[in-house]
């Protein structure tokens, strides 16, 4: 099996590459598991490439907007790939052209060159909650919600949504889109990020600096941890074909969280000094946007599907506490 | 006002291009009325141009995926589009790569150049029931209801619907968005499409001819007459922008028929003789695409807003007789 993984220099693609080089193999056209052989790793940023002994891994610095980068990319056709690379929200909102050009063409651009290919490859993209959003929006979210997104980066990835399901349809590729719920803990820096408190208001107590929660403490979030959503995408790669139907986005099961329940398993899993670096002054443009999210999902499908799911966020807590933690 | 009308040679852009020349005005930036005084009919094939004292009307031929045809149509500021170009159902089907270009590059064409403006025009697309279908679909579609298009017109439409709202939402046009019933009674010849013996099995007993209904008498139709489309669009451009809110997509209110009920409609208006033109032989393919279609839907948005809707299927067989019909 050769995998492609785009975004592979982002953190939840250097998380899934770890994974499956753990892993070792991937559902192939004949729905059995095959040795992973070869990967490629793509994304704008150098990918570091993982001891994984048996593997071929290549990185590759590229655009997936430029032709020449996808030409590159699928000189060898691949049996897998995983699409993580996209322009997230704060960055499509301020540039609106460089979010259409990425999220949108850069992932048809790849689509175009699957079906090109003499095989059905499977195809895995990262979509998001922030697809939902507006004024129709029910309370819970169901698998048959139309996407209302309420900014530019949901708008791209909910067209691609619809571009898998029909490219899928028409047996250009195998399709499968993943929605994902908000990632926490996310490793790093604070960004501009409406969401970015979620795993500020965990990741940096447990680091020793403080962190304000913009948000009323009973504000619903839909989250998830790094490492169910690496496992969203390698379960949603290794569904059937034949299961999924027309439908090709999958919706994970995440937990509904709310901030004040976030900052109390900060304190029992983190413990009472951590908690204490924790401030509650409200921010009325974050807490407007963070509002209009979506805090209740049924995913009814995946749930029936047997999805991986945390089970509190307790573990949430301990996931970063065990993988990502930079102690000073 | 300057009206810019896309596949204006169609039978609806013809019939919106008389109904805006009887109206003689349209809602400006200011949600009051204003004169049309220009309008551009723009399509592949030369559109007829329609008498209209007192309105300058150019007919252009030209292509929407062209740059040079935007160019040409939006060299001068328009203050209304009415963009009803597409490749239809039929047509996407068979050339995937068509339907993608026209239907979804060609309207981003059409938003950029609109977007590019001095102001922020109104634009008003037509999408299609043919957004939903699949697996997931609800007894009755509301407005909320997630499109799952089971064909590549359905896609692109969808795909459109919600480019319209992020242009919207970001203040580069004014966008709304009509999502047609199967329109019946079309004028013409029978074609390819699954939905051809809609319009077929009332149009052409009334003209002599003999037609069959491919489906079980009690499959769910949901229709809306000529008159009422084009009504649809003109009352869609006016809902003053603030209304409408995030969503832009309006799903007007048709009328739920059976094929036995349409039937019946025909024996009343149009008598025995005609009635007696018809065949009842089902055609599995065809009648496992139409059942495949969603035949219940809510329009609530629409209804509120005192969208005009059919009285009843009667009705919809007389305005063909009025309208429409080609008598030998």
């Amino acid at each position: 099996m050769r995998v492609v993984i785009t975004g592979a220099a982002g953190f939840l693609g250097k998380k899934l590459t770890r994974q499956l080089i753990e892993k070792g193999t991937l559902a192939g056209p004949d729905e059995k598991q095959h040795p992973i052989t070869e990967m490629l790793l793509v994304d704008l940023l150098d990918s570091p490439i993982p001891d994984a002994p048996g593997i071929a891994i290549e990185a590759m610095v590229g655009d997936i907007t430029k032709a020449d980068t996808i030409a590159r990319v699928f000189a060898k056709p691949c049996d897998s790939c995983f699409h993580l690379a996209a322009v997230m929200s704060g960055q499509s909102e301020e540039d609106f052209d460089l979010g259409m050009s990425v999220n949108m063409d850069g992932t048809r651009n790849i689509l175009q060159a699957l079906r090109a290919q003499a095989n059905t490859p499977r195809f895995v993209m990262a979509s998001t909650a922030a697809t939902m959003g507006g004024d129709l929006m029910p309370e819970i979210i169901r698998d048959n919600t139309a996407p209302q997104p309420t900014n530019s980066y949901g708008t791209w990835k909910a067209v691609c949504e619809l571009m898998v399901n029909d490219f899928s349809r028409k047996g250009f590729i195998n399709g499968r889109v993943v929605r994902l719920p908000t990632i926490v803990v996310r490793p790093g820096k604070p960004n501009a990020a409406a969401s970015s408190f979620c795993s500020g208001m965990i990741r940096e107590p447990l680091q020793g600096d403080p962190a304000n929660v913009p948000v009323p403490p009973d504000t619903e979030i839909w989250v998830a941890s790094p490492r169910s959503a690496v496992h969203f995408f390698i379960q949603t790669h290794e569904l059937p074909g034949d299961t999924i139907g027309i439908t090709r986005i999958i919706t994970p099961p995440g937990l509904t969280v709310t901030a004040r329940e976030m900052a109390e398993a900060l304190k029992r899993v983190g413990g009472e000094e951590a908690y204490n670096r924790l401030t509650w002054e409200i921010d009325p443009p974050i807490s407007t946007i963070v509002c209009g999210w979506a805090g209740k999902w049924e995913s009814k499908r995946a749930r029936a599907w047997g999805y991986n799911i945390d089970p509190d966020f307790d573990s949430i807590v301990k996931i970063f506490m065990e993988d990502d933690i930079e102690r000073k």
